[in-house]
C-alpha cells in the first residue's frame, strides 16, 4: 500500500431507505469510471422531510482511489 | 425555493433500533407542531450502553422548515 | 450520577453490515474487560470499498465508563 | 447589556442579489415577531446554481434577541 | 430516558461574578418558560472589560429539555 | 432530486470588485466544462492587498453537480 | 522535559459547586493509580439540571502523564 | 516570496454598507502603520441589528505582513 | 462601536485559584500597556498538576481593544 | 493571479523516509497529468506501524491548480 | 483487517531533531507494552524554543492496535 | 511558570529544504526582537510548487513568550 498515490473525491449518496443504502449508491455510481476505489469516509448525513417523514437521506463521502503508475 | 425564509431548530431522537428510527422519531414529534418541515442533517450520533449492549440511539439533528409569510 | 469519575476510551468497531451492528462489535469487545460501560457517541464513519461495494464498515467512537471507587 | 438574558436561534435567509440581502431577508422576517434583535452572526453561506449563474445565495445565521424581563 | 424527544436551544447568560453564575441566570430564565430542562453545554465564554477588570462573564450555552408528548 | 448521485468540487474564484463576483467567476469557469451544476458551498473567503487596498478577492468554494445516469 | 514520552487520557470529573472543582475530582482519581499526572486541558464543559438549578457539573479533561522508562 | 517570514494580526472592521467595506475599513486602518499587508483571510463574519434592519457588519480578519529584513 | 476598527491579541493567564482569576491576570497585565481593551474569549483551558492536585490553571484567551484614531 | 480560476484537488502520497518525500511523491504523481500545480496544503499526517516502527507517512494534502482559460 | 475491534491512544513523542523521530520515540516506547499497533495520526505539533532556537519537537498523535481475540 | 502572562503571535515561516527548517526561520526572525520565546504550535501547512516540485514549504506558527514584569 505505501508505494501508491491515491486520489480522493467527495460525493453525495441518497437513498430512500437507510443511511447505508445512500453509501452504496454513491460509490456504485463511481465505480462505474474508476477502477480502485479503496475507502470512504462519511462526513455529512442529511435528509429532505415530506410530510413528517424521512422522504431521503443524503450521505456526503469523500471517497479514495488508487492511481494507476 | 428562494423567496423564503427557514429557521433551524435542534431536536434529539431516540430508538432503541437503528440510527434512522432515532431520526424519525424527532421528525415524527417535531411534525405535531410544526407543518413545514423541509430537511434536516445530523450533528451527533451517541447512544446509551446497558450490560454491554446498545440500549438506545441518541442522534441529534438541526431541522430546517418555512417560516410562513 | 453526579458523584462518579468516568473514563472515555476511543475504539473502531467494523462490520461488514451496518454501521449500527460496527458500534455494538466494537462495545462487545470493550465489555468483556470492562464492566461499567455508561455511552458512547460515534466521531468517525468510514469503510472499505472492494468491487465497487462496502466491504466493511468502520466505525470510531468514544466510550465512556464508571471508574469504581 | 450585563444584567440580559439572550436567546440565540438559527436562520436561513435568501437573496438573488446578494449575501448582505439575504442576511436581511432573514432578519426582517424574524423582526416581525420578535422585538429585541441584537446581533447576528453568519455559519454558513451557500447558494443554488441555474445555467452557469448563481441563482440565488442562502446565508444561515445565528441571531441573538433579549429575553424580556 | 429512551423514549423522549429533546429539544435544545442556544442561551446566552451574564454575570459579574464567575462563569458558574452566569450559567444559572441563563437557566434560572429559560425554566420561567420551560418546565423539563435536563442538561447544558457551554459552547463559548467571553466577557466584557472595563478599566482593565472583567465587568462581566457572557456564557453561551446549548440547554435541552423533554418535548412533552 | 432523491434519484441523483452528486459530485463535489472545490473551486477557487477571484474577483477584484466582490465575494459575489469572485462565486459567479469560479462558477462561469466550470459551467464550461460541466453541465449540471446545482449549488455552491463557500468555505473560505481571503484576499490580497496592494499599498493598503483589497486588490481582489479569493473565494474558496465546493459546487456540486449531477452524475449523468 | 523532552525525552519523555507522555500518555494522554480522557476523563469526565463531576461537582455540585463549580467548574474547578470537577475538574479536581477527576485528577484526584485518576491520581490514585497514575503517579506522573502533569497537565490538563479541558474539553468539554456540560452539566445536568433540576429544578431548574444546575444539580452538577461535569467537565471533560484531556490529562498527560509521564510514561516510566 | 520564500525568503519571508510574515506576521499574521486579527483585526474586526466596522461597516453600515457591506462585507466587503468592512474589510477594507480593517486594512486601511492597518496600513496607517504597516507597511507591507500583504493577504487577509475572513475568519467571522458578525454584525449588530437595529430596529430590524442591520444597522453594520463586523468583519473579523487575520491579516499577514512581511516582516522586514 | 460602529466607526471602530479592533485589534485581537491573544494572551495566556495563570492562577492558582480559579479560571476567573486567571482571566483577569492576563486582563491586568494587558492593560499596563494597552488603554482600550473591551471584550474577551475563553479558547483555552488548561492547567498544570502536581502531586495529584491542580496546581495552577492556565486560561488563553483572545482580547479586542479599540484602535484609536 | 488575480485573473484566474483553480481548482483544488485532495491527494494522499506515501513514503517510508519523511514527511516531506510523501508531500513530494503526490506532487509528482499529479503532475504527470496537470500542468500549473500551484500550491499544497496538508491536511492530515498518518503512517502504518509494523514491528513497533513507523512503516510508511501518508500525508494528505490540497493541492491547487490554474485551470487554463 | 474487518473482523477486528482496534484501540485508539493518545500519546506524545519528543525529539531535539525532527518531528519524524518525535513520531518515532512515542511509537518505539507504546510497543515495549502493546503487540499489535496499526497505524498513527499525528494531532498537534509543538515544540520548546531556548535562546531562539527549537530546542526540541514535541507530536501528539493518535495510535491504533489490535484487540486480541 | 504559573506567576506569568504570555503573549501568542502567528508568524509564518518559510523553507526549501523541510518544515522544520521553515519553524526554526520563523522562530529565528521573531527571536531578533523578542526576548523570551517559550513554545510554539503548528496551526497550517502550505507550501508552493513549480514545475512539478515542491519549491518551498510556508509554515504557520504560534509561538508563546513571557511578558516581562
Amino acid at each position: 500500500m505505501q508505494d501508491h498515490v491515491y486520489k480522493i473525491i467527495e460525493l453525495v449518496g441518497s437513498s430512500e431507505t437507510s443511511v447505508e443504502d445512500a453509501i452504496q449508491q454513491a460509490i456504485t455510481r463511481a465505480s462505474r469510471t474508476l477502477n480502485h476505489l479503496r475507502w470512504f469516509e462519511v462526513t455529512q448525513t442529511r435528509g429532505h422531510i415530506e410530510q413528517g417523514k424521512v422522504h431521503h437521506y443524503q450521505v456526503t463521502l469523500k471517497v479514495g482511489f488508487t492511481l494507476e503508475e
